[in-house]
């Protein structure tokens, strides 16, 4: 047994060597296989980006219609299921809309009986994270409708995953600029080098397991406060700070006092996070009063940390603006984390397919530093 | 960013300092804090033993009664959910007890509210430990009974934890021998080491997700085929055999054909698995036709692979033996797998509090291999 020692949270530790894409936290750039995500959210829609991070390249017109033919299918909710699904949506707390969708697609991987990824043929893992890519949204939407005793909404892929997204909340036809914004967040989400809950679905599948087990285990991770999933936090110290002439003061006293401010840093980027630079020009875009005052307090913001803590390079991540172009889309704020779930399944159906390919399973060491054994038994 | 890599599937990397106890694989020895796990499971109830993984010693007289106590409340089931369960109950394949456990984990997590354990006091952390290992053994028998059609069982407590368990899942009060049988084999099983399963609930806590989210999850891994937690797989054998004069010729057969033998190797021994020893004795005390057989291919399996691998050093692991005795005391074959995970919730929620007192996410890094990037997009 080797006695190779892992950095404190396996931090910049290579597990896996990867075709899905990266992070260059440097240079403020990622990518989805070899195409800046940024582009790809500018330029090409959610499901043509599903079709590059599940078969590996961008789609021709064939292939685009034919995979987003393949979406709309798989997003069929499981009409047998409606009334667990009732009772799954009137379960915990508002803000437990992760939870509620981790039970459905516990439930949901029972009764169509995905697989063991091990043993299983490409095609059949890939069918199971289709079907997840696909059903995923209109689940957690209905879940949230259901909660709000409305009926649940069926899809509308014309809309773009954005504007259908929207529509399958709020039973109202998006503005186009809405959707638009909302597309693009989506994509720009999809996926994001080895975050916690990916490397949590890839352990998972590495022991063979099925897909919605992989999946229901990253959303569990993804819930975690330490994930840095939540844009509705960065929303709320907006809230708190209300009108542009207090940002000043109240970034200054949170800074001085030491707090932590939502939204800015991020684990891997030291400059700032190209997502924030799109969601940006969309909040700007899109304009209003809450987007002044984003912008504004970034300013001050950013002034204030470097001022305050120099060398320490903390800029605007993806909370920041996700949360003010959600906001400004109408998306309930309790929905915020888990639209971005219904983007990262994406990028963990990529992954999970990747690691399905390895038969190896995932089984690290500890060192154990208790008491000499075996004591006797008192 | 450091470039350091890790062993393909992380294998004797060491990524955690734990006080919760170790497995010597060349020694055929492995301990729960600082006991041997066997002496444990000769000597001590399974509830002691609990105590001893959650709190890190051993009861005396009254924490031992207050804790089986606690342990007792933890149990009841949610009567709320019995509808809900009715329904998991009835969802999936026979062979879907984890799938269905994840499931109703997944929903009592949501509707108890289990906090993240980010924020959360270890005295909150703990309580959800306690809960679960109380009563997944509980749900499990229940969604067993309902699927059914037969209603749930209370557990006895006074029969012992084994007793108790068959008693849920049969109805029937068990004989002592097949209690103590199934108690030593579930206090042998509730840890060892650092399994994916057990990884993967450290994985989840470091984002500070609550203890349902990381159960969920370590049970969507143990489901999977390569995780070893399958003791009906080996019993499939024991079944095609039929009889002890057909083992030599079935053996030779399957180890010059290459093929794998259920029950036999294992990742981290090197030697007999203690358990193996353990569940052995059990099996041979029960009796049977069906013990016989197995002592008879155990030896002509052993014989062969020594001979027909030499220095490969494959013995007897855990599932053999479990499978044997699991059968001997009347558990159906579709609860092996279950029987062993509600053992093991104790190791996870062990694993669980550790890992909630260091507050860093587990994110390692990947190498990305895939075509140079930004490619222009077509």
């Amino acid at each position: 047994m080797s006695t190779q020692i892992a950095p404190p949270g396996l931090k910049g530790l290579v597990v896996a060597r990867t075709r899905t894409g990266d992070v260059r936290g440097q240079e403020g750039f990622y990518h989805f296989r070899e195409y800046s995500a940024v582009e790809l959210a500018r330029h090409r829609t959610f499901e043509d980006v599903a079709h590059l991070m599940v078969e590996g390249h961008l789609p021709d017109e064939g292939e685009s219609a034919a995979f987003a033919a393949e979406l709309a299918a798989a997003s069929t909710l499981p009409h047998a299921l409606l009334e667990q699904l009732l009772a799954i949506a009137r379960s915990g707390p508002d803000r437990g809309s992760l939870a509620r969708l981790r039970t459905a697609v516990s439930l949901l991987g029972s009764v169509e009986e995905f697989p063991a990824t091990y043993g299983a043929g490409a095609d059949q893992v890939r069918a199971g994270v289709v079907r997840l890519i696909g059903v995923v949204p209109v689940l957690q939407a209905a879940l949230f409708r259901l909660r709000a005793g409305m009926p649940p909404l069926e899809p509308r892929p014309e809309l773009g995953a954005g504007g259908s997204w929207l529509w399958m909340l709020t039973g109202e036809e998006p503005a186009p600029e809405h959707a638009a914004a909302v597309t693009a967040y989506l994509v720009s989400t999809v996926d994001h080098g080895f975050s916690a809950s990916t490397f949590t679905a890839r352990v998972v599948t590495s022991a063979g397991a099925d897909v919605a087990s992989a999946v229901c285990a990253a959303i569990g991770t993804f819930s975690g406060p330490l994930h840095g999933g939540a844009p509705d936090r960065a929303l709320d110290s907006l809230d708190e700070i209300g009108t542009p002439d207090r940002a000043r003061e109240w970034v200054r006293e949170r800074v001085a006092a030491g707090e932590r401010i939502m939204g800015f840093g991020h684990a891997v980027y030291r400059t700032t996070d190209p997502r924030a630079v799109l969601l940006r020009e969309h909040a700007q875009a899109l304009g209003g009063p809450l987007a002044e005052l984003a912008v504004q307090v970034e300013r001050e913001v950013v002034d204030a940390l470097a001022e305050l803590k120099p060398g320490r390079e903390l800029h605007t991540n993806v909370e920041y603006y996700a949360g003010v172009v959600m906001e400004q889309c109408g998306i309930p704020r309790e929905m915020f984390t888990p639209t971005f779930a219904t983007a990262r399944i994406v990028g963990w159906g990529a992954h999970i397919l990747e690691q399905s390919g390895d038969p190896r399973i995932i089984r690290p060491a500890a060192e154990y530093v208790g008491p000499e054994a075996p004591a006797p038994l008192p």
